[in-house]
């Protein structure tokens, strides 16, 4: 993780776009929690084998709601753009951790964001 | 923005909660752009209104795919527990700023997510 906030990294580097790439996801009821914790390492693992994805975050849902559709955890990574995203979901690993967990999963729903900070004046 | 990443600041202060509360939004489509500017200009507002909510960013949907069911717009903040959710969302700002964004969207969703990090050995 860089110590350097956005608004220190533009003064030094100039603008860089950074991508989120949320993955929201609904296991299935059945599936036992050490199943969970080895498919959210595998995913967490995918950083180490592909270059453009450049952070992984995760949790469990703890909404005080009920707007949050039944989703059980988010996955958060992110990219330095969306061509990085394209280059991610065809990467064979990407595609081997897809077969893996999406059987575990009831549903998930997948948005990438441009990621932005608002200077209030 | 802190300059520690959440390894550092463990080390630091000990482990911190952070709770990630995100708002998917679609924006209605007769909505003009400037009117959705002012409404997220409102948001980041918040930060400044609600002790609780640490940290506000944003970003126009920018999916390749075709699973982010439409949403247009992603809001991520941060808090330091649960509690501190429940303490923002009773909080007169926020009930006035919903009454402001809620006629300009065609749907959302939120859902909060406890913040972790993985280790990789």
């Amino acid at each position: 993780m860089s110590c350097l906030g956005f608004r220190e990294r533009e003064r030094m580097e100039g603008p860089k776009e950074v991508v989120k790439h949320l993955v929201i996801a609904k296991f299935k009821e059945e599936i036992p929690p050490e199943r969970i914790e080895e498919l959210i390492e595998g995913f967490a693992n995918l950083v180490l084998l592909i270059e453009p994805l450049k952070t992984f975050h995760w949790g469990p849902n703890v909404s005080i709601g009920n707007l949050h559709q039944g989703f059980t955890h988010v996955f958060e990574s992110t990219f330095e753009s969306i061509e990085d995203v394209r280059e991610y979901h065809q990467h064979p690993a990407h595609a081997e951790f897809a077969n893996q967990i999406l059987p575990a999963l009831d549903k998930f729903m997948v948005i990438d964001y441009k990621y932005a900070t608002l200077n209030l004046s």
